[in-house]
């Protein structure tokens, strides 16, 4: 034990990303927080970036700001997100909705574009949200659910994907990395199994915007969705992101058709024409203020570097799985042990985890628990440190042996 | 003039509310701001609201925020909102979305549960997003749409409802206040007609909450949707609210069922099974962010209390018709002229409006323009005074001078 709290330190020692660690807001009476893949934790400079937005902002400039910048907003902060996380070229990006809302209106417009098909393919486990706007959406149109059940720990394959797809799929929607496991799914592969069939591929980013980096234009993908308050720090509830390749943009129409995303919002036309581009997956009014925070962490991000990034994460995560291995004997591993299929959380699994977990939120550790048995360690790599993690090991043990 | 300047300063001295102008971030340049009946001013207590809510809750509760009260915040401020300005008990309201996303969703649900009638009811000049909304859903459901023809400045009638609705109308869509002439329909009156019929009645109140009265559980109305940004202050884009009446939401589904109106957010079920009572309006994960302005604007409305904002907001639009009158004479007064059908905002008419617009925005005069020729003035009562209403009149007359 105390050889992997000097391992830790000499980890954290040798941490190029190390010092990033105290721009956060510092959590007073938190030991370990071990759930940066739910919510991230604040920047220190976003206090002041809030404030400073009410008086300067939205308190001085007014109804004027939305000529100054903030109409353009979720097509700019996209193409932030776009850049330096997903592997995608401006003018496909854009922050709107809630991610349940911005997939329901991503996922129709593709059911929508294949509209002689008649299968959605989903996997079995997929995050409950997505199965359920899946099947929202086939019950709209009249279409079936195609599921395809993958191994809870490795995940979806390109193999199983290809016997499931066929002429009826109009689209796949899956998850990049595994909201319970953290497997990373062979985006390029799997997309490109998924256009053989003439399928759309909808890839569900949540857990890979801001830890594990992704290149939506090279792996040819076609529309993604994503979250912005997990390791992109924008907050709780803070809006989606969705991306639509630009080859589809414009054949593909949204159900929730509404004036902003109109092709000029202010003539109040009788009829609704899409606008061009991105702007036609707008709905309603942009919430500006959910967008703020986003962006001192694009700051960090930029300056630190994805590559950095994915390289920290993945010495936290092996770090986590070599102490776990060493000081939890009876807990079953629920992600891969390979790295380099393995996304920025490590899920453990107990009988007691339920009750562990309730155990230690009351001693300032800070993990998630997921149903049925699940411990969740997200480790956010630009806010954790290897000694934090361990203390999260180390108060796992001391609860099962209580 | 002189005597419009003096009758101002008089209004302004007797003013009850007169102080709580104050209570807003100064915003420096503005000489008058007559557009808070599109975005809302600041409250001052906002700004350092944001700042201690990302270091101390978000920052330090962390995921534990969301057990600790997120969970509950659709609900609790929703009902807040609902006991101040909607007239509406306790477990009918809830706060999310955008209007637009919103308004798709609660149409969506009553249309769905008049499924056997084939006609949704809209005035032709209602605001953009809720025509394209209703088309929509309308297309959606292979329903059509039935168009009634209201005066531009008096707004629909109870008689042209009646006209309109018929056995085959499912549900019937219109705006309390209109957003042009501000005029006030009768909420009562309309809603007892469409019952008669058989319909749902569902009210966009974006031009009401916090600055005229509505009393929707004595009018037994059935779904309502509105706007927080206006004269609720919650910053661009907050989001919206949503009521749907006690008697009706255990028989409407909404069609984005996402995680967070599931009937057990974390069990992680393979089927939706829609949660009881309001949250299965809910999808996606709570703005949290989005919602926080609002409670100041909602202390300061319960402070000043709703009678007296609306004789404030009488006051403030009596006040500029007649310094209209006097003023500009080759201009068309296009609200009602008796008080007591206009709500909180003034809209004149002239041909060079746009252009006029243009030159009071460069000189700190914030009116807004609305196709094709009308200039609105809107006049928040809490953050407006007589004076700084008559300046904007005044730079008109000036402005049309030129």
């Amino acid at each position: 034990m105390s050889d992997l709290r000097e391992r830790a330190a000499e980890l954290d020692a040798a941490d190029p990303l190390h010092a990033h660690v105290d721009r956060f807001v510092p959590a007073a009476g938190v030991r370990a927080y071990l759930d940066g893949n739910s919510l991230g934790r604040p920047l220190s400079s976003t206090v002041d970036r809030l404030g400073d937005f009410v008086r300067d902002d939205w308190g001085t400039r007014l109804i004027r700001s939305w000529d100054e910048g903030w109409m353009e907003r979720p097509f700019e902060l996209g193409d932030r997100i776009a850049r330096l996380t997903l592997g995608a070229a401006a003018g496909q990006t854009l922050v709107a909705d809630s991610t349940t809302v911005l997939l329901y209106k991503l996922l129709d417009a593709a059911a929508g574009a294949r509209a002689d098909r008649h299968e959605i393919a989903i996997e079995s486990t997929n995050f409950p949200t997505d199965r359920f706007i899946a099947h929202a959406v086939a019950e709209r149109r009249g279409m079936t659910l195609r599921w395809i059940d993958a191994d809870p720990v490795t995940g979806v394959s390109p193999e199983q994907v290809d016997r499931a797809v066929g002429e009826q799929t109009a689209v796949v929607l899956l998850n990049h990395v595994d909201y319970r496991s953290g497997s990373i799914a062979d985006l390029t592969a799997i997309t490109a199994r998924v256009h053989t069939s003439g399928a759309l591929m909808l890839w569900d980013l949540c857990h890979s915007a801001g830890v594990v980096p992704v290149d939506l234009d090279a792996a040819d993908v076609d529309l993604a969705v994503g979250c912005t308050y997990k390791y992109l720090n924008g907050g709780p509830g803070s809006p989606a992101f969705g991306y639509v390749a630009a080859r589809h943009q414009e054949n593909l129409r949204q159900p929730i058709e509404g004036w902003m995303g109109a092709g000029n919002v202010f003539a109040m036309a009788r009829e609704y024409t899409p606008a061009a581009g991105m702007r036609r997956f707008l709905s309603g009014t942009p919430p500006i203020l959910g967008m703020l925070a986003i962006d001192d962490m694009l700051d960090l991000i930029e300056e630190a570097g994805v590559d950095a990034i994915r390289a920290k994460s993945i010495s936290l995560t092996s770090f986590v799985v070599s102490a776990a291995d060493e000081l939890l004997p009876g807990v079953r591993l629920l992600s891969p042990r390979d790295a380099a299929l393995r996304g920025g959380h490590v899920t453990l699994g107990h009988p007691d985890f339920e009750s562990v977990v309730r155990t230690l939120w009351g001693e300032g550790i800070i993990p998630d628990f997921r149903y049925p048995d699940g411990l969740r360690l997200g480790l956010s790599p630009l806010s954790t440190t290897h000694a934090e993690a361990l203390e999260g090991v180390l108060a796992i043990r001391d609860a099962l042996g209580a």
